[in-house]
């Protein structure tokens, strides 16, 4: 048996091993963007959506009587296995890929075609019988089947993140339940302020990423929106009536997922707001997951020498050189994700704003980036939750000394003093150091029975 | 009558003029902020703001007991008077500054003190018996205040946005449905595609901007969520139980606004969520505006040597050397602010993950950019929308003829001929310079009837 | 006298008042752009560089024969007055224009023309003798006197610039001198490392502005290769032979700034690496600045629950609320400017990125945010080295307890007890609370002596 | 045989496998940092440029006698293997690691520890032998290794980058000359402007490479300045007298780079503007090549209703619906490269700017960055010169046309019929449909033999 078959496009002919999956399309792919070196399969959500599509579409077109039992029969199978996982190492052309995802959509074209073709005892490449384009491919255009696919993988791998956010905030809420009773200076601008309690403080932490959980579970909304059956340009060219509805309605089947028809397909075909609102908002957690990861190392920071009113769980050795050093590598890691996340929320921002008229042929990037963030702030929030927030511990004796010592405590003077006496009490503590507690009652300004009620710690941080 | 008045803070003694509406804590911001040279009364809507709340703060107050009616009545006085624009140029302190907000608070409560005794027939700076921080601010802090102002402003400006973003709306659709029969070619990834109206082309601008606009309005709830009542840190130390939300209802009687309290006040005074989702929704736009008008220059290219599709009204001479230049200088203008708000939202993200524990000290930078950015995207809608959209029009003949020359609708013909026959037609299309339809009849590829509806245009269009 | 006058242009005809220096292109600005109310005085260098350029090209063609001496002389004059600020309030269109900056060339050839007019005896709008296009802008286009004025406009901000730069990174030096044998404990990943002396740290924050300056200085190479002459798109098209290089050797005669003729006028008229490099030197000195005021605000938190090593000088009363509190107001408000700058090169690199063809349609953004950046940058920089750094002082017992109390000497132990020996002394440090000196003495490891030398701080330090 | 040995460090004991080269501390970075899935063996570069410094360490320390013979030799020898690729796959930490690279060094420090004990004959793991701190590490600090380390992989990655950018230059410049002779209409903010050459418009593309070439070449200088001997903090502690020069020396010897000792190892040891100013040079290149690429897809929009001025190599099929379309498939791919690189500026800068006091903990994450977007430039310069460029043709007849049809002609008689009656020839032009030519001769403005020279397409672009 020849060990090639020979292929056609309009550029001209190629040959192409005789036992590959994939076709000419593809392998001039592999030809024109050996870029990144990651292939699609590096993404295993956008290989299984692709495969959902194709088999959506197969049987909307297998009920209208679009296409024969023969063929639908071994298309729908062909693509069946795919997202089963059997054929992705055949998903192989480059993550970055200029055509708009064309070359992703022929990949998975020629891929059902042949490993049908098979299943039909046919030869690979007899597209005389079973063609990527005409059968395959039929009613379809990448411009309707790669957004839609995209659009799916997204909401698989947001499917992932958000119980893992969820798993991270409830972590949190343990952890401010545990330190309920932890008093504990606050503090505004780097400077001392006003007591709370140390479960307060995680607390704000918990609800910060819920808060973020709830704005990512709205940006998923628009992600069920989907073009298939606009074909092209979103006309619905050389898609039969019925079709389009018929093809969603599969979709949702396949999928569970409650994808409905794009209100607009000539939008839906050009439009990337879905993607722009979805990096916006892994950019606003990674924004405010930086911010308490920088908290966490803050009041983690010591052990003699820094605030050191909370210990990380120790991970690794943390120096080299220094014996003993221990860091909060965790939280470190976890900056990086974020600030990753917002270079890539950067990226398809600029992608975004670079469609054309009646397309965006950037939505390759924007695929490849937005499922990478989807799993690394995963990963992101559940090594964090495990590996750090769950055994960070208090040093509850170290937080009541700064609590009680604070010339800040004058605040609670002011009502009895006034805000000018007041501040005379706090400047005299801090160049004084003693405690306001001591300058209030020496200067008879306060009975000593009131100023503890005064300046109860409790009662200062509301609780 | 001395022409000066001696005031006091921590640092010192300092002369004020004696006819001052603002006292020391102002005057020291003068001196330590000189940065951008734009006072805060620059925003209007954050002046209004401010003496709201402080209004809504003296009325929960009053109505508690905490403040004697003399003073409650003077403050509030002096409060409507700057709601209603009487005394803007007194906020004087520079919209970038350190301590945030505290500058602009003590601005607020020096003049609304100052005119609340001129008002009780005191001299100004008689702070025995009415104090900027003892009576004005009392239950106060900047970091509840502040942030609350810097939110009711933001929905202010908002407000006003969001109605042109509707008008913008109005105008593509206005113009969409004037072009509904008007047939041309679309374009991916700008190569000729296939058929379409311009009618469908303004109909998905509109759409474009009523998706923002939504998506903005649903930005704008987090606005309503206040933490007044939290005092310094959100413990409400120093407020009076019952206080906050006496102040949250008179804040939302004042203003009209749906305001509420904060779920977790400590969270409140520290989180910046609002401000990065509001920042996210104005980017969005500004690049989804951005590409829109990308399009327009890119449809309005010409007059001879572009794609001529459709004429935007002329404003000016477009240059100063080549006569008869008319340029696209409104969609310019608008791509510039949509660039500029990309920038705004490059900070505010970038201020909003750098606070610290349990304040955020650059807030005054958010609200100076978020409140910019809004003007700006509302004058840009207007300006859009009146001196450009509603005058653009086509020209029918060229877009005609773009759309039935096309070697694209060789596919329509895939349903006959299959993918790769279609293929060859295209070819020779492009390489002969002849229609699609000679080059299909001629073969005896296709009936002339079955082409004439093959190729109808509208037919092609979807429509 | 009739108050107005009428003026014509290709859109067809408008009134003027009759004493208005700006004419009918002026007008229609005002009336396109009204989108940020700052008109383009509010750059001075900007309205001094357009009059420079304009003055330049006079002579030149004055040299050359092209312009009659009459003409010339009165057109010159007029320029001159405004290159010593005497008509800037004329130029009045905003600083965010469509039209590649031809409303701003325009609005400094009405101004020329009517003031030269004027000065030549006869009325404003008498065109016929002297007109904005055919003498005022003769040889020229915007495209060539618009970036030309705009390099030369941020060549001089840059040029007040660098020297405060300077000033800061003295200031940070001289107080390096101060606290050069100040020792305290240096801090890796925000744990405690080895000793190193308060001097060392502040050397580096004047090593890392003063590299910044040097990179800046680099940046501003660019500026002073000019277009003039390259009218339209770069060809020279009505720019008699000559003229190109006389108006440039005007020009560096006029301003005494080096600058040379564009190596490719076609390049220089449609590209913008020279704002995009500025841009970027911006945003690092900005990024790395912002680490120093958040080093100072860190190293200054407290006064008693933060790591208060340093004091910055009190300049406000920190609180409304909280008495006698002194927040680091200076570092913030830098920090914020540091953060709009980073806004700033975002939204200029979007606009650099977005040129199309033989020009860059939005110059006009770029040139307003860099000219506001250099001039915030500047006075943050004044202001962080006066009324902060220069006044800063350390808490030197703090520092050299931090120092001589942690368990990271046990690294200077490694070379004698090797790392995992060490690392058992450093773990008892932390958990016994005791010194690193104790533990290593009482176990018989090292003598006494052999410990003075090992764990002298100076010594350690390096110096 | 034991398949496990037992290590140790500050947490406590683990089994490693008996046959691996790394050990403990490299096991517990496995278990902290399972994030991107990607080793940090994915950058060779970086690996090897690790054993450069491992290898230059040891034969300082060797050389000035602080490693016996016995154990430089083999550490020695199996850093030399590494250098050559022999180990890379025992490189397996993350590339987002927490820790400021400690577990890369760690990393390198056991497989060299675990090679050299094997080349001396003795068991993997015997680290009382040769330790992989005390021995390997002499002298050594991850903080002083691993940014040299990234430095010298940096200046590796952009050593390939450089060439490619050069030829990329190159490239255009030869389809410039093989353009010299084609005339075309320029167009200004997409606007019909005045006649130039193809060659100009190529031979502009060609000098903007150049430029950024030149510019990133600049960028690479502070890679060469390197904190070997620093150590911890950059005080040296713990390095011998004389051995950071030694290393530094060594190290030039063994890469050939003309590396040089930092100015300030303390500041070189926290500071990041080497990383900044590489990913500034990146992102500026990025920009303009973007633009580039946007260029050639616009004049190479068509075929038939677009500019159609050039046509880009037929690469693959660019529809999987539309037969016979082809799309700009290499632009595009580049296009998402500078949009990916701009992300990874953002992220970069963000994590610059995250540094704290004498260290920044993020330099992994720059490094894994800056490498990716060194390497994806580098492959997309070759790509875009060799697959695209190269073979780029143009369209004279239709460039000629629109030169020579174009109502911008009417600039040209600017200097005989003035600015107000050259407009009104320009709007009867396009009014009319008529040549410039025509209606200039018509009106008996100019003569015809004056006018063939006035508007000789060679003289209007000025050659």
């Amino acid at each position: 048996m020849d060990p090639q078959r020979l292929e056609h496009d309009l550029i001209g002919d190629r040959h192409v091993p005789a036992d590959s999956y994939y076709g000419i399309h593809t392998l001039r792919a592999l030809e024109n963007f050996p870029l990144s070196g990651v292939p699609i399969s590096a993404h295993p959500e956008l290989v299984v959506s692709l495969a959902e599509v194709k088999l959506a579409c197969a049987r909307a077109n297998s009920s209208l009587g679009l296409l024969d039992s023969a063929r639908a029969h071994v298309i729908m199978e062909a693509a069946d296995e795919i997202r089963h996982g059997l054929l992705h190492e055949h998903f192989v052309v480059d993550v970055l890929q200029g055509g708009a995802g064309t070359s992703s959509n022929m990949n998975a074209n020629e891929v059902i075609a042949n490993r049908a073709l098979e299943l039909w005892g046919r030869m690979r490449g007899d597209y005389n019988h079973l063609s990527p384009n005409d059968h395959v491919n039929l009613g379809q255009s990448t411009n309707d089947v790669y957004p839609t696919a995209v659009k799916l993988a997204l909401h698989a791998a947001v499917g992932g993140l958000l119980p893992a956010m969820g798993r991270l905030a409830d972590t949190f809420a343990d952890r401010g339940r545990a330190f309920a009773d932890v008093v504990k200076l606050g503090r505004t601008q780097l400077q001392d302020a006003v007591p709370m309690t140390l479960g307060q403080e995680f607390a704000v932490f918990a609800l910060t990423v819920r808060d973020d959980r709830d704005q990512l579970e709205r940006a998923v909304g628009p992600l069920r929106e989907v073009n298939v059956g606009g074909t092209a340009i979103g006309t619905g060219l050389n898609a039969a009536s019925g079709y389009a509805a018929a093809a969603v309605n599969e979709l949702a089947d396949l999928t569970g997922v409650a994808v409905r028809p794009a209100r607009d397909p000539i939008e839906a075909t050009q439009g990337v707001g879905a993607f722009l609102q979805l990096a916006s908002a892994f950019k606003c957690f990674a924004m405010r997951l930086s911010k308490i990861c920088n908290d966490l190392r803050l009041l983690a920071s010591g052990p003699q020498a820094g605030l050191a009113e909370i210990r990380l769980p120790a991970l690794q050795a943390g120096s080299s050189i220094m014996p003993g050093k221990v860091n909060p590598v965790l939280p470190e890691a976890v900056n990086q994700v974020c600030f990753e996340v917002v270079g890539v929320e950067a990226a398809v921002a600029l992608a975004g704003q670079s469609g054309q008229l009646q397309l965006n042929a950037f939505e390759p990037l924007m695929a490849h980036l937005l499922l990478t963030a989807a799993n690394r702030l995963e990963r992101a929030c559940d090594l964090l939750a495990i590996r750090c927030v769950a055994g960070i511990e208090a040093d509850a004796g170290r937080l009541r000394g700064y609590a009680e010592g604070s010339a800040a405590l004058a605040t609670a003077l002011n009502p009895v003093l006034g805000y000018q006496r007041a501040t005379e009490v706090a400047q005299r503590s801090v160049a004084e150091r003693r405690p306001v507690r001591e300058i209030a009652l020496e200067g008879g300004l306060v009975s000593a029975a009131a100023l503890g009620d005064l300046l109860d710690p409790m009662r200062l941080a509301g609780r």
